[in-house]
């Protein structure tokens, strides 16, 4: 007898405020019999199961996957082949899944890495994404600005790139955003002072999530402590 | 007597999928006395309108305001004052308006001139925005690939900007989305063909709508009619 496989789904859910889900993320949540999401680091609750919990019942299956925090391809494709197998063994048996992925399933997602792999092991598998609110809206909102209007032009850049690299954005496009800032906080600062764009900086820490903490203005703050979801939009205008 | 006045509330409602508005955004505007949304063109309903309807109830009162389709700084200056002086007149009698946009409120949306008119009539208004999900995200789903990953950085533009500025944007950044390609696709066509770019090119028309089509191979569609909204993702990978 054979079996029809299930859809692996690939669920959205905002930046940290449970209500920034979709309709649509909710429906699919809550009638996926298996629902995996991005296992916490050290046995913490994730961030995208926090936001789900609500919306669970204890008839489904929650399954955590495990994605290191590393830049190791070796230990990452490893990884990546685990959660996948095991995934692939849900939809092999009929059952759909939905994985749960905080911000946009295709903005810096880990969703990226197991529908990759699971493509890799049945070309055959249907995928569907569920898109979702991601950071640099919810943070311009945050912030009480347009991120964009009219002929603006804006980049966004994750956390690895070089002074150099950003600078040249900088004079590419009106507005910059610098997600994950946290780690190269002092130099952006440094960058920003020298090139007299300070004022047209603001910070966004844990966008959405009751603990938000918004600063306008970067005049004295040169080092500024923030935790790892933290984002800069910088308006040219 | 004085009376409270009211919170004006920009809600994001995605981009055409009525599923795809956020559970926020859906209590405000069922909870709102007075729901506004951009007026639709040549007496058709509105973008926004068409998402929001099936969420709204008989007492609510609702308000089509006109946003022209134009670059005439007078008529928009004029078009904008009287829309804020309408929402106003409710904020000022204490109802709370929650005015609808398509996509995402901070993302080239019409609520950027309405809050910033509706400021210079008061100060003191309490503006509220609620994120939603934006269409380079919906795109991306479409599309069934990642916008992003590991360290690619991504510029978005709107339709206004010469060939030579997307070459440059091209050069500095690894994804560019360019939003509203109808009106340029011929050009943007032919540069990416001299770059040797095409292959990395999709374009999705009406992303989430109901006739929503992607275009995975440009190579043999030199003039391709493209309706309003249409995005093109080019993904230097």
């Amino acid at each position: 007898m054979s079996t029809k496989k299930g859809i692996l789904y690939g669920v959205s859910v905002g930046t940290g405020d449970p209500e920034l889900i979709t309709l649509k993320g909710v429906r699919i949540l809550e009638n996926a019999p298996i629902v995996a999401f991005p296992q916490g680091l050290r046995h913490k609750k994730g961030i995208a199961e926090g936001i789900i919990e609500g919306y669970l019942n204890p008839r489904q299956k929650k399954v955590p996957l495990c994605f290191p925090y590393t830049t190791d391809d070796l230990v990452l494709h490893q990884a990546w082949e685990k959660v996948a197998f095991e995934v692939y063994g849900y939809l092999m048996q009929g059952y759909d899944v939905a994985f749960a992925c905080e911000g946009d399933i295709s903005f810096f997602s880990t969703f990226t890495y197991l529908a990759q792999y699971v493509k890799m092991l049945d070309e055959q598998v249907v995928i569907q994404r569920i898109p979702g609110v991601s950071s640099p809206m919810v943070g311009a909102s945050a912030l009480q600005i347009p991120l964009t209007m009219q002929e603006e032009k804006v980049a966004i850049l994750p956390a690895f790139y070089s002074v150099e690299e950003l600078e040249k954005v900088l004079k590419t496009v009106d507005i910059v955003v610098l997600l994950k800032v946290h780690s190269v906080y002092s130099q952006v600062w440094q960058l920003l002072k020298d090139l007299d764009l300070l004022k047209f900086a603001r910070v966004v820490e844990r966008a959405s999530f009751p603990d938000e903490k918004i600063y306008i203005d970067l005049t004295n703050l040169s080092s500024l402590k923030l935790s790892y979801f933290s984002l800069m939009i910088i308006c040219q205008r």
